[in-house]
């Protein structure tokens, strides 16, 4: 067991995150590895003091070279602006200290392929923060899927949406403008990591993107609201997702639903703790999706919760890819999701737009 | 109160279906027209028998000129493949007797151009038989959106999913061939009808149609398992729709999920005596979608249960059809949905197949 | 295939809904016996006029006697105010004529009784109307336990719970006097019916029962608002039930858990068409409750539709006692739920209020 | 902001729960006292030295006076066995240390009694450790209910359900012997305090205890598998209450519904994160239960995840009540729930364990 220091940039919601589950993650998993939190970084050296004493750092900064260049940093976690991920990565891998950067990746498909350049040329831990995969039921999801229990996929429905922008009342700020905070910057990488994670790369795409309330109390609305993709995967099923952020009602509607030859399945992040699971094998009277709730059979369910039932929660997430973090730091192995995931997801984004820009299909390839 | 001889073509689901209506109807809403099962006819006369025994009818024929030409027979309840829909419409049309015709209107969008034409000419009651729509559930949501409630609408997603043919091993029958059996013939229809009644035209479409599974024992297939579209409505809103025979684990996925600005509405026929209703304008603690069950408060609910919560089942959405059938024998005013409404819903599979077939966007008014 | 004069007693709800029936069985289930609408007795001969012309009745009559000894009339239907269904049936019974009779059987457990002696010394077909659990999903539960698919029983919790007496602001009625309209007389013989017919007899019972709002605008409440029972069953399962007029929200909350070694089952009469069942037998990580929609697989489902997932309601209940009838009739062979299984709902609710009285557990064997 | 040494007694599940707790709920709440995992004692030093490593404890210990009297022990946290809690709750009381004790509070009446005395006579902090109320969903369900919103209430139903022994195979263990490791002592307190909660007193009681499964592999069972109450609270309503380790099907069956005169509310800890409520106060045909997502609009909810639906999970209710324990530290003030509300369960036990023996309804009063 040994200390290791950790460095965290940007401390809003995620920076929180990230620091709880730096201060959690040796509890719970047992990590050989163990945090220290050393440094935090902030836009004003005021904030960066009150997130420090808020979070528990040893130290506070407001400038991220200073954090990354500093000697007990042992490794960096990036939640700042998204404009930054680029640069700070490449300076932390540069001193051959390992990246966690929040999603999406970069800010642009450019960005994204430096960022996979320079963590090979590195060779240290690099990974990209899509934490709503790592609920035990949507690892279990993957689990069920790979081992072919659903039998051969036909269908996939992904979402992710949700309604803090429904209200056209609602006034613009700086997420009602730049490209990486409309829904395709924001919402779209974790449904679209969701869908290549569970059902492998996507071949094509054909998108619809749209600003449906262009002005808003206090300026004009240049991101977009909602969008949505038909998409061919490459192991020829056929697939929808839908991302919004004007969606009434929907709170965390990170959902899917794949059909596949011998079952099915559905989940639902506002449900998070259950998996609904449908099998052809089973006698046709007695046919029907089962509301599967995780438990200690389920993928890192029993570090949490000894029992069935207890339920995770949204910081649980963080804390799995703390541990798994730390994992790949000790064993110097790539732990999914790594950057060239992240970019992936970037090409993915990249594709769409221009299929709505041309309204024509696109090849990911081709991005 | 007068009695009216109803002829009905088609001995086998929808036979039965509009047999036991007809028998029904006059004591479920006290109609002023009372239909008396006069003839059945059924592609052989020994089947015809066998029908004319077990509904109730006074006499079967297998020839349907002797059904349309007889005197006693004074409306018309067309149950037969698609195929024949048109002839025997133009016929009866053409002797004044009204038409009540299973979806889909036509077999092709030609057909169904000449039934609406031949309706026209008439000037008689005709209808087309999209009865999923007909739930109170439905017709609330109709009557909710129709009046504002949820607001501008964004978003609409529906579906038409089932799993009849979702096993592989399942053989080649005569559903697996012929166009009209296909999704977009069979289950698009249902869905794509309820898209129009619950939000207007459609103005252009992108679809993607796709047989999964080619051969099956017995033979190859020759139509299609699913279909997905990307919609844009009149109105403005995005929409999305699926059709799917091959959905696992979907024994009635007649679903739709609509956004407004002021709330939201989701329903499945599966539940088919609730709606889910999201209001904006509750106190943000209370926020949440209502399971409402359909009541006396809710249209056509009250003739079939008195009390709340007793629910409305499949055959009484066919009932309904039959008095709102009555109703434009009665009146002579148009009574939705006429066979207009059903060449609108072949308008738009016809330029979903286009679309799916160029790759291209088609627009509804080019067809 | 021979006729069968039917004279219903009561246009009210139930005898519209058994006057449906009548005129639906024939079709649906191809019945031997075909009911015509002979006679309708209301308590004016005006009222009885209007039912007999909305519901397809040949002839009305405001006097029972008449109907009941009317040589045309076969078979007698009672749906009359409970204090009637004794002396109507009695005489019924006497001629011969097979007696259906709404639950609950008689207004007390002496008038149940001497109507059980009545239809065993006529040797006549007789039934009572316990119409909730005649769902496809009911019925398969009871197959379901009776074939030892959830091993032993241990719990049982049931209840029927509306809420048309939840505002205290609701004014006093006929419903809101008279022992055999409160919760007790009017809801509990549902759930106490479905305790027995899917666990077997009650040992023994201890209750409580209460009138909550005790004045209402317009007078005094004189029966119950809502009562609740342990019992224990003859195999030895404890149990719960809850009943209630009062129940804020719930609509048809006719509603059971029923747990076993092996397995559990979950039912509410508001989701009609599903049943949940959980099995031991699955793997650990798929062990889950499905929500198994009805289907064809499932008993009664077919003849109303033939597809799963189209959903029954609850006037094909109403029909599916039509077609009991019948059948017994026909074959002279008791059909359950015979007058005996009303009369031990009877025996149970006896021992219910004795024991909420006494404040002491109550053996059913002493009723 | 301060250091405070903690001692945590016992380092099984909820030793952990505990630990990870106090390392988190500094950086989550940005309390003023800051806990310094301090010391843990275990039942050896092998597991007590174990344990240290795992959850980042400076010192171990396998003598629990050894811990209590350490200097550097400001506060102590009791997750023994049972038997244990009165003897180090009241050692650590004397030396006016803090204590919060795991539920239930003693393993019987008497020594549940010491220990309000002591804590009474200490005059410093003490709390007990019911979780599951802890919810954002359930305290929101005490504020409406507090403020009156579904009116007067009428019926309380509670459960806390699990299946860890449903199958009869399972072997006897630890778990089966000793009154307070069957339902009544284990499962029974966590809803017997939320229903104290949610709706105030208990006047009295009617129980049932059974032990069904009286034999297991490996030996005689001792203690109940479930037990059933009806209960009237002194506010009025009615209620009933089941515990049972033997319901198959259920993983964290602590659910309630609760009916009022204005509104209804329901809850199940299987989906922690949803409250559905039913408003009288809508209008008729928009009534339904709402499925409520916790949200930043709902008590104790932000601290852990900024924006709505991100679902908070079993331990983040161990935070908040470390937060709590920390505030009644730091404030001198009673924070709920205290020693004296630990003492209410019991006595609500030992009237319905009464009851069940005498088969008679006790007044809590009387214990």
């Amino acid at each position: 067991m040994s200390e290791i220091g950790i460095g965290i940039l940007g401390g809003g919601y995620m920076g929180k995150a990230h620091s709880v589950a730096m201060a959690s993650v040796g509890a719970v998993f047992n990590t050989t590895l163990r945090p220290r939190l050393e440094m935090i970084c902030a836009s004003s050296s005021d904030s960066a003091e009150r997130y420090r004493r808020a979070y528990g750092f040893a130290r506070a900064t407001d400038d991220w070279q200073t954090l990354v260049n500093d000697p007990l940093i042992d490794a960096v976690v990036i939640a700042t602006p998204q404009e930054l991920h680029r640069q700070i990565a490449e300076a932390a891998l540069a001193l051959g200290k390992p990246v966690f950067c929040e999603k999406p990746l970069g800010a642009s498909l450019e960005d994204s392929a430096a960022m996979v350049t320079a963590a090979r040329d590195s060779g240290v831990a690099n990974m990209v923060g899509f934490n709503y995969i790592r609920t035990p039921a949507s690892q279990y999801a993957r689990a069920l899927i790979a081992g072919g229990e659903i039998g051969e996929i036909t269908w996939f429905r992904g979402e992710h949406t949700e309604d803090f922008y429904a209200d056209p009342q609602a006034p613009a700020t700086w997420r009602t403008s730049g490209m990486a905070n409309g829904t395709m910057g924001d919402l779209a990488p974790h449904m679209i990591n969701g869908a290549l994670a569970l059902m492998g790369p996507i071949a094509r795409v054909m998108a619809e993107v749209e600003t449906v309330h262009k002005n808003r109390p206090g300026g004009k609305v240049t991101n977009d609201d909602h969008a949505q993709m038909m998409v061919r995967f490459e192991n020829g099923a056929m697939g929808a997702m839908y991302f919004s952020r004007i969606a009434t009602g929907r709170k965390m509607g990170y959902a899917y639903e794949i059909t596949g030859t011998k079952g099915a399945i559905r989940f639902d992040q506002e449900d998070q703790n259950a998996l609904w699971l449908y099998r052809m094998a089973d006698p046709d009277a007695e046919r029907g999706f089962r509301k599967i709730l995780t438990g200690p059979a389920h993928p890192d369910y029993e570090p949490f919760c000894q029992g069935p039932g207890h339920g995770t929660g949204y910081q649980d997430q963080i804390i799995i890819e703390a541990r798994d973090f730390l994992r790949a730091i000790e064993t110097g192995e790539a732990v999914w999701p790594t950057f060239r995931d992240g970019h992936e997801v970037n090409r993915v984004i990249a594709a769409g737009l221009g299929s709505a820009r041309d309204q024509a299909w696109k090849n990911i390839n081709d991005y």
